[in-house]
């Protein structure tokens, strides 16, 4: 009996302690996304707030943005382009109300993160010699296991930036 | 003429150091809320993300929620209640299209942060003994210049977030 608790403490502390370190590190596998070699960057969730939004159409998400301190450093200076070693970090979660929130306001107006949907995690790295075909910048999106989007789908990023090519291929501005 | 010269590098340099510290710190001009006798902490620009919301409605705004390092590690452990220390910031824009993504993705989908509204930063307290008669938590809100809402408004804080009393009086979840 006691070793069968003892085994129980010592499960439910590994159990705590993944609880714990999960949502900080997010769920890196260490395997790196096709095209730019880009993997999860460990801590990004501990990063500070860019910006949010909100996409309609086939997304129906809701956003954040987060920087590295070098990101957040040139938002605040205003200073484009971006430096080397700036790395842009955009989670996104389904579009779902809130029940909870409804029930509290009387009425059917507030939107919440839900499930991640499969484009959850987004990076932006800048390294202008290594990244130099694609203004500057590699990208890379995984799934909310840490697995990362296909080559395709990574061949699609850079022509999708390039219309912002005036602010440095970036689109969220800083939100004060 | 070099008096003059000084003079020019020396109010460039207090520029530059307030535009670089205003975004961080808010603009704390240190007038407490009333009721609660809450000021702007400063620094919460820097704290990390709990969470994002889109409010419809008559706030129709975009919303960020950040906690200081109390409430994150309370968020991440599942931990209820809150433990005394703890610190929620909320900050919200006015819910804007952007044209700029509009144009990158050919439709009309995209959602930003605009101007601050007058609910701009509010802040919510946990200290169990000051707010005892409010479920341990104090309340304010300031616009974007620091300037606090008034007494009534106030008021309205504690009747408001009593629905979520089984969550601790707090509506806002962790987003992993």
């Amino acid at each position: 009996m006691k070793r069968v608790a003892l085994l129980l403490v010592a499960v439910a502390a590994v159990a705590a302690l993944v609880m714990f370190t999960a949502p900080a590190s997010g769920n890196t596998n260490g395997e790196a996304a096709p095209v730019f070699g880009i993997k999860i960057y460990p801590g990004y969730r501990d990063w500070r707030l860019i910006s949010v939004a909100h996409e309609e159409g086939n997304l129906n998400d809701l956003r954040a943005v987060l920087g590295n301190d070098v990101a957040i450093k040139a938002y605040r200076a205003g200073k484009l382009p971006f430096p080397d070693g700036t790395i842009i970090a955009r989670l996104a979660w389904a579009y779902v109300p809130s029940e909870e929130n409804n029930k509290a306001f009387g009425r059917r107006q507030s939107f919440v993160p839900g499930p991640q949907p499969e484009w959850y995690l987004q990076f932006m790295v800048k390294d202008s010699k290594k990244y130099a075909a694609t203004g500057g910048w590699g990208f890379a999106q995984f799934d909310k296991d840490g697995k990362p989007a296909n080559e395709a789908m990574h061949k699609t990023c850079f022509p999708c930036h390039e219309p912002a090519k005036a602010i440095d291929f970036v689109f969220t501005h800083y939100a004060p």
